[in-house]
């Protein structure tokens, strides 16, 4: 933790850590193993919410919806009905129907305005939601809600994921305690942009929707953007950041507002944390893979190179296998757009220098072994042409990934 | 084929069908594993020449050398060297001399000058070739020069290449038989952009250099180009194009010449059933996939969507798991980056045609079983847009891809 650290995170937190909320998680038959697969969020107050959705010209039901509705109502947000295993993705207008009265049962069932509820969705393309294993989930889900349901509301947000995503952080404003909580779900089809998977992060500041959007964008930019698992983008990304205002005290309405930052990094570091985990939780990953970019001209030619390399299917398969083919990483770099200068590009794995001024450098091969024996492998690239830097986080490519995704459906 | 086609296919034909050629592919220990693997091209006389080079930021060696010998003297070249095993990439000044060297080596081998010899690597990036062996290889395939042997030449550039790729056409010019015929090399590191892989591919006909850029290119970017295995765009890619003038006839010296057409159309198809060959090779390949783009507003915008489709890896593995998720192949359309419409797309599998409008539509399970079990799958997306098509080759993302690559250099 940094001597600037204003807050602190809070172990084993959860979304219901934060003042004013309830949650449940419930299994309706959604999934066909009975598994959780209904998650209902409800604030004891309105509260403002911001977002960041996929740039995927196929949005989901559910992104289409949740849009419009903060939109139309940026500060009076009640509640967010969730499910997994199916996404109401090109689905049409029904879909849409659908994703409406998914908002609607939750409204009744919870005494909220319809208007009020957003709603979340995720699982496979192109098949209707079965509504009368929904309208039983939130009858189910309203009547379990509680103080300390942020745990199983996480939970039934889960599609291949093999655990739960959870951070939580404290931070002190002007004397109050407030608290960020997040959750986040995905592990396939990762490759944000703008936005990513189904994360919802609650705080109980008060805080105005433009300076809600300020924070989300900020924090998405530098977390969920800079992930990728497979460099699939999903139709159905959503980010939902939401302030109820039960801490008390008062209301932050930009950057200049005592708070503003403090929160801004609060929210960063839930958001950051949430996304390493999406990264490390990657389908069939057997490897935390962190590539850091420095020196390079602006934070989009670093992301791009980061990117390039996360997302290269030789450089996954090679950390797989423990092989330190750094040439695939030199040449991933080559290839992502950015006119590097290879001569100015030197490259690590870990503390090893394996290339200085683009050539080989301290190629010892039983280090790298050892460095990729490890679970969490660093890869460095400094470009040599600027001081922008930028991290990403993504892991292997497995045979597991493969198997999963071969047997997707079935 | 079709009427207006005026070449034929050469069954079973090989690089030394083509006049005044003589090749040989000599194993001297490169690969440890004893392969073939140093390549010997020789012309009787001097040959124009064209190539398309990789668009990576780091240039293997043998690139850098090879753009400046044709530029010194397009209408010189004598001889072509290629070794596998080694990439001679990312080896610094030390690389090209070894390069410069490695032409040297096979110019006095056979007699011809220097700088009338053109060099090819491919292999792993990052270390020096091995001049001891690639010394002793040129004497062997020197000596074992004949006018039968592109069968050896293409087994000797084969890396992970299940089977060599050769393909040969004969047409005629003007009342005089030419040939065309070329090789290729490349199963991984797939992902051509104005060049790709190893291919040399001769002609006995006589061509000015200009004329033959613009052949090269209007076929590269018919088929190199049109192919993905796993997106990874190599350091090494070459593609030369070689007219020795054995055939005689007048020199075809621009697109108004007699025959420039026809031979460009030979030249097209013989870079294309190379390509395809390239792609349905693919590491681990299992599937033979044709993803066409119609209706598109321009050509780069139809390649840029199947170019997305056919790099997902979630579209590939699901073809691997012969799962009709279909849902996965209109994601992938709609992140490409181009801006279409979805209530505009339709999309078949084989002739199933599973989304009209952009929403699902025939969804025939069993039929798409039953598409799915064929070695051969074919994808189509009409984005109802415009009237610009193209048509791109690629493959399966299978578990063998995987343990390929995890393994490649043990």
């Amino acid at each position: 933790m940094s001597e600037s650290q204003t807050f602190a995170p809070l172990s084993g937190g959860c979304i219901t850590d934060v003042k004013g909320w309830r949650a449940a998680g419930v299994a309706c038959g959604i999934k066909k193993n009975g598994a959780l697969d209904l998650a209902l969020l409800v604030s004891d107050r309105p509260a403002s919410c911001a977002g960041v959705f996929t740039t995927n010209r196929f949005q989901a039901a559910p992104v289409l919806y949740d849009r419009e509705a903060i939109l139309a109502d940026p500060r009076g947000v009640r509640a967010v009905v969730a499910n997994s295993g199916c996404a109401n993705a090109c689905t049409g207008p029904e879909g849409l129907e659908d994703a409406r009265e998914m908002a609607r049962l939750a409204g009744r069932a919870t005494g909220v305005d319809t208007n009020r509820v957003l709603v979340m969705s995720t699982g496979v393309i192109g098949q209707r939601l079965p509504m009368r294993s929904v309208a039983h989930g939130v009858e189910l889900a309203a009547a379990a809600l509680s103080a300390d349901g942020g745990h199983a509301a996480a939970r039934a947000i889960m599609t291949t994921d093999t655990r739960p995503k959870e951070v939580a952080a404290r931070l002190d404003i002007e004397g109050r305690e407030v608290t960020v909580a997040g959750m986040a779900k995905g592990a396939g089809m990762i490759s944000p942009n703008m936005a990513t998977l189904l994360v919802a992060v609650a705080t109980d500041a008060s805080v105005a929707p433009g300076a809600l959007d300020g924070i989300i964008r900020y924090a998405a930019d530098r977390s969920f953007n800079c992930v990728t698992v497979d460099g699939d983008m999903s139709t159905n990304d959503t980010f939902l950041l939401l302030a109820n205002g039960a801490a008390g005290g008062r209301e932050i309405s930009g950057p200049q507002s005592e708070g503003y930052q403090q929160l801004r990094d609060a929210v960063t570091y839930v958001a950051t944390e949430l996304a390493k985990m999406v990264a490390f939780d990657g389908e069939g990953a057997t490897k935390h893979v962190t590539v850091h970019v420095t020196g390079a001209r602006n934070r989009a030619e670093a992301r791009q190179v980061a990117m390039t390399v996360a997302k290269s299917p030789l450089v996954k398969t090679a950390i797989y296998g423990k092989d330190a083919n750094w040439g695939r990483i030199i040449c991933a770099v080559g290839y992502s757009g950015v006119e590097v200068e290879p001569e100015a590009v030197d490259m690590w794995l870990g503390d090893l220098h394996l290339v200085h001024n683009g050539r080989p450098f301290q190629v010892d091969e039983v280090r790298a072994s050892q460095i990729l024996a490890e679970t969490d492998v660093a890869i460095t690239i400094a470009l040599g042409m600027g001081d922008a830097d930028v991290t990403v986080w993504t892991c292997d490519l497995s045979h597991e990934y493969v198997s999963i995704n071969a047997n997707y459906r079935t």
